[in-house]
């Protein structure tokens, strides 16, 4: 993959993902942390040329530029072969598990957790909507999880990088983990895997 | 991939996606009507046994299931060399594409439509926020097409039947798709690739 280069920010959840991938899978890369106060067109010259979106994640591999956390993840797992598919499941189950993710946690848990920190105001009426969302797909990561240990299977996958980020930022939203038991198990596993990091940490400037 | 049977429904976009690919690529398979207003545990055994969200669309590859219509076409794309990467463009900004769509207009646009369309009373106080996430998703969508023929070069891929799956339906969400020329002119390319067919029609019962 050549040089690589992880354009980010610590309040990102997204970026979190590729940074502990990278981090957990001892892949050697520069980090480079966003100010994302700073308005799209008045962001570093370096940035503003790799970002498709004006987002972070971009994650730069020998030159080329990619965007979607979840994209980079299976680009990354794939090459580096790291965090693949457990025994007996595929690449295709860990590509559902990462779309169903950009679709659901990955939004709904976003977006309560973004406007109950205060990042915009809040919409009217919306707010609970967004909640009424995020708890469906915590109720989906529940079951799921009371039956096996990892999303994907018996191992730890990209699934469940891509899949924790934002309900490690469940109590930002307001909500409390341990609602949901498994899911909570689920996270303090993920938080024993060798290498790990909190987001926060991980992500500073 | 051997036999392959797609479970969808006329009103699903996502469902739609995955059926139009299978048509515009000339690949042979069977096409399974479900009836979603039949409630999920009462849904036809074959289709229970198959269905890892209980959602449509699932195509089952030899035997082998998949749910989330952007993993599917992502994976359709790949082994039958069809509507791949443009000149130029690779299998990772595709990929990036997809996600695209499913965190932005696969979701705010299949919600909006959702809920205009009545198939569920209206969350009080959503609506405008859901439109507001749609318009800057047809914004984005509007600056991409102005630049270009298709959203990743000079050829069509997935990316576009991905994404313009739910563009489609604009004015089932309330839209019209002329505040939006370039986009507009976008759909008429895609409406005049051989063989393509409208929603309602190539998804009836």
């Amino acid at each position: 993959m050549g040089d690589l280069v992880l354009y980010g920010n610590h309040e990102s959840g997204h970026s979190y993902k590729v940074r502990l991938f990278l981090t957990l899978a001892g892949v050697s890369h520069r980090y480079v942390w966003v100010d994302l106060d700073v308005p799209r067109e008045a962001r570093p010259e370096e940035f503003r040329r790799v970002s498709q979106f004006g987002e972070v994640p971009v994650l730069v591999a020998g030159g080329v530029p990619q965007a979607q956390s979840n994209a980079i993840l299976l680009r990354l797992a794939r090459e580096t072969g790291k965090l693949g598919p457990p025994p007996g499941s595929s690449w295709e189950q860990l590509t559902t598990w990462l779309f169903w993710e950009a679709n659901r946690i990955g939004f709904s848990m976003a977006n309560l957790r973004w406007y109950r920190r205060g990042f915009e105001p809040a919409p009217p009426g919306a707010l609970a909507w967004i909640e009424s969302r995020a708890l469906a797909d915590m109720a989906r990561l529940e079951q799921e999880l009371s039956e096996r240990a990892w999303l994907a299977g018996e191992t730890p996958s990209i699934a469940d990088v891509s899949a924790s980020a934002y309900v490690f930022l469940a109590p930002e939203a307001g909500l409390d983990p341990a609602r949901w038991p498994a899911v909570q198990a689920w996270l303090d596993r993920i938080r024993a895997l060798p290498g790990w990091v909190e987001q926060s940490r991980l992500m500073a400037r």
